[in-house]
């Protein structure tokens, strides 16, 4: 019977086929344990000559790392393995023998990361990158999950845009049957429309920036949920926004307890993410930014080493409140009580992870923002429907976007968010 | 208490609070009768003169169509109404007045079509058009629960390619920190690589094709997902396409009732679409078509009137194997029966809708790939990684590609798949 490894628990004492690739082997004198992976988990084969003959054993000694097999045998239980199983080999063919140069050996020096990165395809077969995906797809489901079960509808905004939500600086250009177009930044603007019509609504798509950054928090493609609720002000965004990031948190400390130990993550952290949430106004958080020794002059916006400062001290992420209107978007709400301020919150994950989420609440009333994509000088053809939104049936709306590299980044405690995406596309590199 | 429309019924004889737009009126001497939206549903507002008094009625009587607006009232049970709800105001307040003039107002008259386009930021207000957003949200949700819930893993494909799937015709290039890219076209090659990691994935997300064509079945940008597979040969494929679109239908059927009726489908039909589907091969498929008085020359592709063709008195979709290996992609395995067709298959849904999916089985042979590129003419460097799929632990690998529109319109029952996107993208079209 085919059976996938990750199932193998449920066959102790039977005998089941697997398919797979090998990942690595020992052998000592007649008994050789050959590792074998096939996507769902790896298992140890263990064939002893003088049962399974020459042939099958010279396959276990000798076929190249990733050579492709079918592996029969008997599953028994053993508490050392990590699955808690293994499999007395009775009979293994290879399919596919491997070349035997395959670039990623498994050996005690960790090959320079650039190669691993132009290897990225063969990459994603190794144990960490493979939990990370894993992470990774748990944390999407996860988005759906919540907001799905919570009447949010999902409506995908367009990846190709007349013009830029924020901005025509860091986009990329796109030739679109001789118009100009652009790579999305941001699905907000056209999920404000579909919360005017559906009332709670997400998109979750691909976004683009064209910065020219090679920090290890950068990425040119990445994905953005982007939940938008009409009738919901910034208090109740910040709420949305702490259920949210725990649900996301709890559940892969639930379904990835496995791919979390792969990755040595110490999940002592991640179990307090829980609301509430601190909240911290913007001009609370100049100054622990001052106390913790970095200068910082009150106006600006919030760089690594601020975000860093800020959530010092506290085990799960900080919401900073209300920026200064000016360094942010301008689209934003202005505080009432001080206009000065934006009704905006950034949410910072702790042990210097930082900003994962950033969200506001948005301007609903028309010459305001009229006012502001002039003062921006927005082309003011390219936003009259989104002025529409406030002519006809204006309500009082707010979402946030939350990067799901960097969220996976912090879950999984790795540091580079390229590793958090199966094939990043960075400054320069487009390749595989 | 606040409420939202699609939870009235549970709050039958108790006072809620509504907020939403006002839809559509009818004053009938001193009752009115106002029909309030709030994105999750519609509900019937019973506002009485003498009980409300003017100025509340006024309101009623006069706010124009999308002003938004609060309302507060009991509960009644109403077999008429829709939801099975109505609301006697108790109270009526509106937060923002509508300018007079929207543009879509509700008449007898339906505007021309690419007056609606033009304001899709609102026509996604009307009923119909939210119904078929949320078979769409349906359609999608269908599509995460039936992979995740079988062991697949999602993995995210890249949009910026360095090089075309299927040719460098009908794509978008884009300037990549001035070197070439391009919008991808398919997710396939890039879940190729992930199958080999993780043996059973599937991404999801948009993609691209720079085409002319300005048919009802034609998007420049729209979404795709596609599963992929290790270990699967063309037959299996065809049993997981078969059920996966069962699932999708029927998903749709019980859970979008509502919706499938306001888009006046006839769900008899889809009642059908289960298991086993027709599986016929393409040389069948060409007799079928003369058999209908059409010409066809053998070796041909299927364009929409042969597909119509191949459909017509199935109520269920067809599935049609092994077209010649000449009309399809590179990467086709050929039918070691006859090596002049291809491992592939398109399944067409029946009643004139035509293909909603395209799979095969892959090349896992090093050689034959290696010259399949040549023969295309394509460059070899942007394919080596592809080519170390084969080097590296080749097996047999199956896969196919969803289009979520096309699939949504023919559940939907809808004419065109520029309504089963939020926002979509066509010909010189990108506006809003």
């Amino acid at each position: 019977m085919r059976a996938y490894i990750e199932d193998l628990k449920k066959h102790v004492g039977s005998e089941v086929e697997i398919r797979g690739w090998i990942y690595n082997r020992r052998v000592k004198g007649k008994i050789a344990f050959v590792l074998v992976r096939d996507g769902s988990g790896v298992v140890q084969c263990v064939g002893v000559r003088g049962e399974i003959g020459d042939e099958r054993f010279a396959i276990c000694d000798k076929a190249p790392q990733e050579s492709s097999v079918v592996v029969s045998g008997v599953v028994r239980a053993d508490e050392r393995s990590p699955g808690g199983v293994e499999l007395g080999i009775r009979d293994i063919r290879v399919l596919a023998e491997a070349a035997p140069n395959y670039p990623i050996q498994i050996q005690d020096v960790v090959p320079e990361v650039g190669f691993l990165m132009q290897n990225r395809h063969l990459w994603l077969r190794s144990r960490k990158q493979a939990a990370l995906l894993r992470i990774r797809a748990e944390v999407i489901r996860g988005i759906q999950e919540f907001f799905d079960s919570r009447g949010f509808m999902r409506v995908d905004s367009p990846i190709i845009t007349p013009a830029a939500c924020e901005g025509t600086t860091n986009l990329f250009e796109i030739n679109y049957f001789d118009e100009k177009a652009y790579l999305t930044q941001s699905g907000q603007l056209y999920a404000e429309a579909a919360a005017m019509a559906l009332g709670r609504v997400y998109c979750f798509g691909p976004t683009f920036r064209a910065e020219k950054s090679k920090t290890r928090k950068h990425l040119t493609e990445f994905w953005m949920v982007e939940p938008e609720v009409a009738f919901l002000e910034l208090d109740g965004l910040m709420e949305l926004a702490e259920q949210f990031v725990s649900h996301l948190v709890q559940r892969c400390l639930e379904r990835r307890k496995e791919e979390l130990k792969v990755l040595e993550r110490d999940t002592t952290k991640l179990e307090k993410v829980a609301p509430p949430f601190h909240r911290m106004h913007y001009n609370d958080a100049v100054e622990k930014i001052r106390k913790e020794g970095l200068e910082f002059p009150w106006g600006e916006d919030l760089g690594a080493p601020h975000e860093e400062a800020v959530t010092k001290g506290f085990d799960k992420p900080v919401m900073v409140h209300r920026y200064p209107a000016a360094v942010k978007a301008f689209y934003m709400q202005p505080d009432p009580q001080d206009a000065k301020h934006a009704l905006c919150v950034d949410v910072l994950a702790p042990e210097g992870y930082g900003e994962i989420i950033g969200g506001s609440q948005r301007i609903h009333d028309f010459a305001l923002l009229e006012r502001r994509i002039e003062e921006h000088k927005l082309p003011r053809s390219a936003f009259e429907w989104y002025l529409d939104l406030r002519k006809y049936g204006a309500v009082p709306h707010s979402g946030f976007g939350l990067g799901v590299e960097r969220t996976v980044a912090w879950i999984a405690g790795t540091e580079h968010i390229r590793e958090c995406i199966p094939f990043p596309r960075m400054l320069y590199k487009i390749y595989p």
